[in-house]
C-alpha cells in the first residue's frame, strides 16, 4: 500500500467553501468604533474593495481565479500521508493521516493566503503590501507571495523576534521584502513608543498599528495591509487544504472520517482542513473536530465569547470570538503562531455551534509528540503543528483502549527547521509546562468586560 | 503546461544504475599503505561486506532491495519542475528543468545514499553507525535515515561548525543520533590533537580519524563506517535522481536533453544526476554534462588526476581522482559541502574520458543565481546548488545568443533555511569572491607529487 496520496494539478478544487454560508446561526457582524457594524468603505483605506467583499460574502462556493490558481499550483496540491510508521509505534488500530502543508517554499500552509491576497491586491491595482510578523512565518509567506506577483513588500516584526530570529528577515529580504524591526522610526506609532519606551521589545499589537499606519497613509493610495489569520477571507483561502484532503482520503479507500485535528492560533490552519468537514458534520455526519491551543493561552476552553479587538491598540475593527482581551501577554512558550489571544471569528462561532471541540494541551507532551513524530515518520514540525500531533496520539491511544478502529486526519501546518532553538531547549530539559492561572486569566478578562457581547443562539 | 511532473511509486526505478560498467577505460583500483590495490577484506572492519561487494562491483544495474525502496519512498519520487518563471525573467528559448532533492526531511539529496547504507549495515547485522559531518547536512541525512531503521548513529562533527551550526546538532539529536564537537576526548586521535592545540578549531580530515576509530574499535564488531560522497557505491545509490529525471523529461514531451548540470563537491549529487545521461553519451548521444565547483576549490578544472587520500590523516585507501592534495585547506566560502580537496574517483575518471566538462564560478554569482531563482521560482536553495544554478543561467543565456532552443536539466541538490547566513552576508554585501591563486595551487600539490599517477587510456 502506497502510504502518501498525491492529486495532479488537475484535481485541485477550484473552488473555496465558505463555511459562513452554512453556519446554523449567521455570524455577528463586526462592529465599527461607534458600535456599529462596519460597512464595507469603512475598511476600503485599509484592504482592496475584492477582498472586503470576499470578507463580507455569503456564497458558499467562491470560484479561485485562474492567476490563483497558477500560483497555488507551484507547490499544490500537498501531500496527504499515512502515518503508518507512527501507528506502528503507538500499536494502534487507528488510521493516522496528515496533509503535509510543509511543503510549501514558506514551509507552512501560510502562502496559501498569502498568493490569494497579493493576487487580489495587484488586481485592485495596487503596488505594495504591508503587514507585521511575531515569529516570523506570515511575514515570510507574504514576502514569497509578493515577489512571485511582483508587488513590494514591507513587514514589520516585532523587535525581541527581529532580534531573536535575524535568519526570518533573511527569508523575507531574499524574496525582496522590507523586514523591519518593530517599533520603528517610519511610523507615528512607532515613533511615540520609541520616544517612552526607547528599549521596549515590541508586540504584535504595535507591529500592527505600524503596518496599518503604513498602508493608509500612503498618498498615492497604492498600499494596503495584508492580514495572515483571523479574518474571514483568510479562512476562506485556506480551505484548499481540506478540499484537496477529502478528495485524497477517498483515493485511498477511506469512507469516513472520525476525528480531524488542527492546532489554533489564529485559526487558520485548522480552519483549512475542518471547515470541509464541519460541512459534513452541518449536513449530519458523525465527526469530531479538534481544535488543539496550548494550555498557556486557551482561548478557546477558557475564554468568553465576545467583542474585542485584533489588536492593543484598538486599530482594528471589534469582532465576535472567543478572546483572552486584547491585552494579553502569554507566556513565552515556543510555539509562537499559537500566542494569540483571540480567535477567527468563523472558528469560534462555530465552537460555540458545538460543531469544533477545542482541547488545550501542554508544552511538554507537545515536544515529545513531536519528537515520536521525527523519529517514526521522520519529520521535524513546528512547534504549533506539535499540538495536532499530541492530539492525534491522544486519540489514537483512546481507539486502542477502545479497540476500535478510526480514521484520524491532522494538519502538518508546518515544518520546525526555523524552529530549532525550541527542540535544543526541550533536548536539553529546559522546557517547562505552562498553564494559564485562573486569576490571571479572570484579571484579563475583566479588562474588557464591558465591550458588548456577542451571541449564538442555541 | 504543467511546470511540474511527478512519478507515482510504481514508476520509481528498481535498480541503481553503476558507471562503472560502461566506461571506456576500467577504474584505477584504490590502493592501500604499500602501495597495491586493496582487497575487500582489508575494508571489512571499516564497512559492512555488502556494501564492499557493491563498491567493487562491475554490474551495469544493481537491485534496489525492497526493503529500501520502502525507505525511498519516504519522501520520493522527487518532483522534475520546468523552471519557466526563471526561463522567462531570462528571456530565453531554452527550456530548463530542476529535479528537486530539497523535498527529503534532511532536506537535500544525501538520504538517498543514508537509508540505504543504514539498511545494509542492519541487514548485516551491525547495531551502530558512525561518520563525520562539516557543515551538518550528511550528518542530518544519517541521523534520519539510523532513525527509521533504527540503528544507533554517532556523529563527529568539525568543532567550528559544531559550534558555529548548533541547530544542524539539534536535527541530528531530534532524530535520536548523537552529535559530538570533533576533536573529542572519545578517540585516540582525538585525544591526541587536543592535547597538541586545544583550541583547534578542528578539520574534516581529523573527524573522519575519529569516526572511522570509533567504528574500528568497537570490540562487539557490531559498528561501521559510513562516508556520504565520493566512493563507487554512494554514487550507485544517487543515481535514482538521474532515473526518475529521465522518466519525467519523457512524460514531460522532452525527446533530447542539450545540458546536464550538477554542483561538485564530492561529486555524489552530480553523478546521481548525471551518470545515466552520462551512459546515454556514452552510447553516442551529444549531451553536454557539466560539473561546476567554486573558484576557490578547483578539483577538476585545475587539479592533477592522480592518486591520494581521502583524509588529512591518511586513514583511507588512496583513490585514484582529482585532488588538490589531502592537505589543502580551501577558502571559507558558504558552500561548506563543495570544500573538498578531491572528488569521487568515477567522476573524475568521468572527467578524463571526457564524458563530464568541468567548470568553476566564483561565489558571488552563485549568489546572485540564487537570488533570481528565489525572486523567481520561489525557491531558497543552498549554497552548494548555487553553483549549479549560476551555470544553468550561463547555459540559458547562450542558447539566447545562439538563438536556439535548448534542453537544460539541473540537480537542485538541497534548500537553503540551514544556511540563511551566507544570503544574509550576501545581501548585506559583506561576501567577497575567492579565486585559488596559482602558487597555492601548485605548493599544494607539491606535497603530494610523489604519490602514484593514476591514468586513463585517451
Amino acid at each position: 500500500m502506497e502510504n502518501k496520496i498525491y492529486l495532479t494539478d488537475s484535481e485541485m478544487p477550484r473552488q473555496w467553501y465558505n463555511l459562513a454560508a452554512d453556519l446554523p446561526n449567521p455570524l455577528n457582524p463586526p462592529l465599527g468604533p461607534d458600535g456599529n457594524p462596519i460597512t464595507p468603505d469603512m475598511l476600503a483605506p485599509v484592504f482592496p474593495m475584492n477582498l472586503i467583499e470576499q470578507e463580507m460574502s455569503q456564497e458558499r462556493w467562491i470560484d479561485i481565479p485562474d492567476g490563483i490558481q497558477q500560483l497555488l499550483a507551484r507547490w499544490r496540491p500537498s501531500p496527504l500521508h499515512r502515518a503508518i510508521h507512527l501507528e506502528k509505534a503507538l500499536g494502534t488500530p487507528a488510521k493516522i493521516f496528515y496533509k503535509n502543508e510543509s511543503v510549501s517554499p514558506a514551509g507552512s500552509h501560510k502562502p496559501n493566503t498569502a498568493v490569494a491576497q497579493a493576487w487580489y491586491n495587484k488586481e485592485f491595482g495596487i503596488k505594495k503590501i504591508t503587514s507585521e510578523t511575531g515569529a516570523g512565518q506570515w511575514g515570510s509567506a507574504l514576502s514569497y507571495a509578493c515577489a512571485l506577483i511582483g508587488l513590494e513588500c514591507k513587514i514589520y516584526m516585532v523587535r525581541i523576534s527581529f532580534d531573536q530570529k535575524p535568519f526570518r528577515k533573511t527569508m523575507m529580504e531574499t524574496w525582496g521584502g522590507t523586514c523591519i524591526a518593530s517599533p520603528s522610526e517610519f511610523t507615528n506609532a512607532g515613533r511615540d513608543v520609541l520616544a517612552k519606551t526607547p528599549d521596549t521589545p515590541g508586540s504584535l499589537g504595535i507591529a500592527i498599528s505600524e503596518a496599518i499606519e503604513d498602508a493608509v497613509s500612503d498618498e498615492s493610495g497604492q498600499t494596503r495591509y495584508s492580514l495572515g489569520s483571523v479574518l474571514n477571507h483568510v479562512m476562506l483561502h485556506q480551505t484548499v487544504i481540506g478540499l484537496e484532503a477529502k478528495k485524497q482520503l477517498a483515493k485511498a479507500g477511506i469512507k469516513k472520517v472520525d476525528t480531524v485535528i488542527g492546532c489554533a492560533g489564529g485559526g487558520s490552519n485548522l480552519a483549512g482542513l475542518a471547515f470541509p468537514f464541519v460541512n459534513d458534520k452541518i449536513n449530519g455526519d458523525d465527526i469530531e473536530i479538534l481544535a488543539v491551543e496550548p494550555a498557556s493561552c486557551p482561548t478557546l476552553t477558557r475564554a468568553p465569547f465576545m467583542y474585542d479587538h485584533g489588536d492593543i491598540a484598538k486599530m482594528t475593527p471589534m469582532l465576535p470570538m472567543h478572546s483572552l482581551g486584547h491585552n494579553f501577554i502569554p507566556a513565552p512558550i515556543h510555539a509562537g503562531g499559537l500566542r494569540y489571544h483571540g480567535m477567527a471569528p468563523l472558528v469560534s462561532h462555530a465552537v460555540m455551534e458545538g460543531l469544533i471541540s477545542p482541547v488545550s494541551i501542554k508544552q511538554l507532551e507537545c515536544y515529545e509528540a513531536a519528537l515520536t513524530f521525527a523519529r517514526t515518520e521522520g519529520l521535524i514540525i513546528a512547534p504549533e503543528t506539535s499540538h495536532a500531533v499530541a492530539q492525534a496520539i491522544r486519540s489514537a491511544n483512546e481507539a486502542t483502549k477502545e479497540g476500535k478502529e478510526r480514521v484520524i486526519v491532522f494538519n502538518l501546518s508546518g515544518h520546525g527547521l526555523m524552529d530549532l532553538n525550541g527542540y535544543a531547549k526541550y533536548l536539553g530539559g529546559e522546557l517547562t509546562n505552562y498553564e494559564l492561572p485562573q486569576d490571571e486569566l479572570e484579571k484579563s478578562i475583566e479588562m474588557i468586560k464591558d465591550q458588548p457581547k456577542a451571541t449564538v443562539e442555541k
